[in-house]
């Protein structure tokens, strides 16, 4: 063959363009399912999932494909750095689908299908022992993909490839140890601080329309472009960065405000992250995010250390009491504060609050690096779970729903994505670090309602990067240091320990 | 090769199959286009259409489905009747996708594109000129296409295939003849009757929320399933099958009333029809809706011989003096049936009532003939349009835009679809008196406002079927003769006859 490098890469990249196309395409299929598409929809709907995803699958893993990218990773002659970056990220992503056979690949879909319909029947009866086969099928099968990337010492780095790129089990297990034993005797310590503050003001009826007024302000202010994106309601909030120019939340409204409210600022900092990566390079292999560890770290700021911060709601709580005078109308930015910021050991991750969320996180950690090994039986797990849950939060779960029953992942074969929620945590606070110091007047700046300095900061830094740089790199970059759990620590024990009138050091 | 008919026709199917769940994805991006999506997002999706585009012509021209099908026609041993129409069907699909060359079939896309830019600026500034040399290339291209497919006599019958499969555009013009005969005294007929009927009582403010009440109400007495559809806006109303159990209707609501309300019943009559084809085959060479013609018999049944008609309003009228009593409150049922039964010459085929529509399609189709066939040139197109109005309808277009400058269809490639208008009028007009003959008390039945005799009666006699009969075929069945202009005829002559005081036979 003649073809050059650089014809080689066009057709490469081209390939690679439409790929991008046909995975927005399948991102919208599941955004109108979950938002738009009447009930009697579901059937047919998954025709085109499926026949979407075998398209996707098998264009990605065109023999063609491999042989260019190959090519282009031994002669790159003639590309420059970006270009190369381009290649080397595309192979690195073909590479690994290319590794796992078709044959395994299909068990797997197969039975996530049929573990995800077992586990919520198995949930909504308190029956673990129902989900237990398909479980443990679940973790036979990934440490059958695992095995079939291969790794280094850990089965569950493999794994975790897929959701954060380039970290590795053991250091960020270092690193939830760190803030494990950290946020033990802090959970201790607030519990015997006295009873927590009171949270009727938030309890509502708060009217949902009003809420959506409320949640639409708020998204503008902190520079989500309504020009290209949307909001709207499903039952469990997400959301899809569709294509340039088109980046939908969802969220959904309770009768309390906090449900709603935080959620749709949590999804607004996804957005922003969407909104914001490199146009010119959505449809390329270095376009998207670069982990779900760092998209989390976006939602986590903005809902948390922005929309649970005093600062914030110095400006906004005027605006809030003026929506919803019944409820806050006579309550002190101080009492709102408190009750927005309430620390409790709860049952159920999704509600926990700052303190306790990551003690959920790094129990759910520990214990799929257990299965996955090997080293714990499935039959063994409602145990284990209800014995650290007993360890980190001092209370024990009455029933598998409220336990190990309680989430999705499993059962859908996200084995290894947990820990990119505490690692989006510690990000936040280190992120959030460096643009105060590099922005010397944020808090005043939040405190007047200006949100654009940190969502410019956030672009500069973060968004517009895309994948050009690892988690890893980016965080350096961006503040100037590799990930730790120091700035988060900094955070948490400066915030709760003035709220619950702590000792500086809990620790 | 040793592969059994039996083999090979699963093989087909799983092709057409995947096929149909390609065009759902592509039907659901184009709606959400038009009723969803951030208007930043244009550019993306029309990254999106492209590569779907590209994805589905590959999948259907690739040379094995071709090969396949070839050996299915010529050995279709052990295949069973309905196995052997669908081997038929999709091969007649193929066929004519293979005879045009890929080169034209990206011309006619790019010229497609580039025409309705310039069509819509041309006729923003009523500048037909800008327009001509676009048109004069369309229309060669589309020769192009008509003369790669071939034809017996007519080239337009190559491109009327695409729309009325099975339609020759010699028995359709004498139809179509038959009928301007008979409507051109007609409308002078009804003009020398007297003033029309004051339209005041529909020309509103109609309030936006109430209209929409309104049309969910008279599409679930129509049957539409809410379950397995949705209504929602768009600038352009149109009609969705997407796949099984979703079925998308948008209409539009302006102040009159008519807009919104006539719209939203007919896009029900289209949804009807695509909610109800056989669900075992939605995903095969069979599933679909047999033609254009038939689908719009189906809208045009719905909006005027049932909307329009003064049973409906015996009893749906009550409801809409109650939802609207400041604007109908004190009207008596016949002043509001002559308000929507106005008959009146004007220049707009969108907005034109019932007798006067198809002067509007019937002089497109003649002009249509005449450019394709190379007699008439582009240039004295506007000429021979005014020439034409004023003959059919007594009045001459002012400016372009409300003349040969006013539809999409001709800069987007859409030659030979006018047609399918008429064609609707007809079949509805058919299918209607059939129906009234099978249902002897459907009149008093449609006055109790029980609509779903009615509809059972459609997807009994034309959903159900799909294309499993041509629409020549699925006419005579249903109505027992082929398709003629005489029940549009006679059901004209009766209604109009009646409201404006005209003897038996107008014409």
């Amino acid at each position: 063959m003649n073809r050059t490098a650089t014809d080689r890469y066009r057709g490469v990249m081209d390939r690679a363009a439409e790929l991008a196309d046909l995975e927005s395409a399948a991102s919208l299929l599941g955004w109108d399912q979950e938002t738009k598409m009447p009930s009697k929809g579901v059937g047919g709907r998954s025709n085109v999932f499926a026949t979407m995803a075998g398209v996707i699958h098998e264009k990605f893993t065109a023999p063609q494909l491999g042989e260019d990218l190959a090519a282009l990773v031994s002669d790159s002659d003639g590309l420059g750095e970006m270009e190369k970056a381009q290649v080397l990220e595309l192979n690195r992503l073909y590479d690994r689908a290319a590794r796992v056979p078709g044959d395994l690949v299909r068990k797997v879909a197969e039975t996530q299908s049929k573990a995800t319909a077992v586990w919520a029947e198995a949930r909504s009866n308190n029956d673990f022992d129902s989900f237990a086969p398909l479980l443990e099928e679940m973790y036979n099968l990934k440490r059958q993909v695992a095995d079939a990337i291969g790794y280094e010492s850990d089965p569950y780095d493999a794994l975790l490839e897929d959701y954060e790129p380039g970290a590795r089990i053991e250091d960020v297990a270092a690193t939830l140890n760190e803030i494990r034993d950290f946020l033990v005797p802090l959970v201790s310590a607030i519990k015997e601080a006295g009873p927590p503050p009171n949270t009727e003001l938030t309890a509502g009826p708060f009217d949902e329309a009003t809420q959506d007024k409320l949640g639409r302000e708020l998204v503008l202010a902190m520079g989500f472009d309504m020009n290209a994106g949307r909001i709207d309601v499903s039952n469990h909030p997400f959301t899809s960065g569709i294509h340039d120019g088109d980046t939908r939340l969802t969220t959904r409204y309770k009768e309390n405000l906090t449900v709603g409210l935080f959620g749709t600022l949590h999804e607004a900092g996804h957005g922003l992250y969407e909104q914001n990566l490199t146009p010119g390079l959505r449809r390329t292999p270095l376009g998207p995010a670069t982990s779900l560890g760092v998209h989390e770290s976006q939602s986590r700021l903005w809902e948390n250390l922005v929309g649970r911060g005093r600062s914030f709601w110095m400006h906004f709580f005027p605006r809030l009491q003026e929506l919803f005078p019944q409820h806050v109308g006579s309550a002190s930015l101080d009492d709102f504060y408190r009750a927005i910021n309430t620390v409790r050991p709860s049952f159920i991750r999704i509600e926990a609050d700052e303190v306790t969320y990551n003690l959920h996180i790094i129990l759910r950690v520990e214990l799929e690096r257990e299965l996955i090994s090997g080293r714990l039986d499935v039959k063994d797990v409602p145990e284990a779970w209800n014995t650290k849950v007993q360890e980190y939060l001092g209370i024990t779960p009455p029933s598998p729903d409220v336990g190990v029953l309680q989430d999705i992942h499993w059962a859908a074969g996200h084995i290894g994505y947990f820990a990119t929620y505490s690692l989006g945590n510690l990000y936040a606070s280190q992120f959030y670090e460096a643009a105060q110091r590099d922005i010397p007047d944020l808090e005043t700046r939040i405190e007047q309602g200006d949100l654009l300095v940190l969502r410019d900061w956030l672009v500069e830094n973060i968004h517009r990067w895309g994948r050009q740089y690892s988690a890893e790199e980016l965080v350096k970059r961006a503040t100037g240091e590799p990930l730790s759990a120091a700035a988060f620590k900094r955070y948490l024990s400066d915030k709760f320990g003035n709220l619950y009138g702590l000792s500086s050091n809990p620790a």
